[in-house]
């Protein structure tokens, strides 16, 4: 048995803050961490947008709830729940994954946290540590579990790269060239045929 | 949000063992640790009852399907994966656990392996690490969630003293006068009010 650590928003679900940019209209909503690697500037920009145009965390778990799961992405979890233990490992929020998580069955998700005031307003967010994702993967690790993990952006790399193996999903161009190395896989056939190589 | 790890055995379905003791009719095999605390004492009793028997790991198997969730147990666990992140931290093992968990929608299950030969005969288990539900607790820990756990018998000790918060389920009256400081659960609307009350 080994465990599997997998990438949300790209993989098993749109990016939500590009739903919020279309719904809203507002092209500035539309960077993720493909275009800003950079976590605390990529939020920075965000809520500094939202701030400016009013929004309200109304809006952004509305543009959440709006969204349903990539399609294949709850045939492939399934598959892969019934094989491995999955934990989701994201960037995004749990008051926010919240109706996408339910959506894919209430799988184990580990992420930041958004502090919210009585006005509705993103005041600020929590992230869980620094590198959570490489530290999601050494925890699974300090339980003699081995982990498979996949995603689809810069900030995966220490979780692909910690992880016995690991994959990109769908990448940009950008990042397979700047990591040629990781296997890709670009549709959920070959990312179940990779994971399931790995249960070897 | 925080983390909920409890014990799968008695807390969200019944001894696969004693339930192989009842189809099989060997009382030998109804020991669970409640009466024998020491994990690899147990399991050498059982692994040799099964080889005196000429018992086979489908047998064993046969009786963890024919099992079903504990009354109420998949809607406490909905519940509570709605609430916290989940993880069952059990002394059982992987193969055996895989239908029982497949009842209960595929949550994370942390657990041991058995080594079962060509034969069918179980040969050998690996224990995951020492102090096993113990590690998992602080694993989440590591990752700065807080552990909310529940368990119903002395091998949930040290997860339940390890966690922020740490409840009996319907354990033996033996266990509670040993532990007189934990709080106890005799149903799962009383488990329930203890973890609603933990995410305070």
């Amino acid at each position: 048995m080994k465990v599997a650590c997998i990438d949300f928003e790209g993989v098993l679900v749109p990016e939500i803050w590009i739903s919020l940019a279309e719904r809203t209209g507002i092209d500035d909503l539309k960077l993720t961490t493909r275009d800003i690697p950079d976590y605390d500037e990529l939020m920075g920009h965000r809520l500094g947008i939202m701030d400016k145009h009013g929004l309200r965390f109304k809006q952004l778990l509305e543009a959440a709830e709006g969204l349903e799961p990539l399609p294949g992405a709850a045939d492939f979890l399934a598959w892969l729940r019934s094989e491995f233990q999955v934990a989701i490992i994201s960037d995004t929020f749990h008051e926010l994954a919240r109706p996408l998580v339910a959506k894919l069955g209430c799988p184990v998700i580990l992420c930041h946290r958004l502090e919210i005031d009585a006005d509705d307003r993103i005041v600020g967010y929590h992230i869980r540590q620094a590198d959570p994702k490489r530290c999601a993967v050494k925890a699974f690790q300090s339980l003699n579990y081995e982990v498979v993990a996949t995603g689809d952006s810069y900030n995966d790399i220490s979780m692909l790269s910690q992880a016995e193996r690991g994959f990109f999903f769908c990448p940009s161009d950008k990042v397979t060239r700047d990591y040629p190395d990781i296997p890709v896989a670009r549709d959920y056939d070959a990312l179940r045929a990779m994971f399931a190589a790995a249960l070897a």
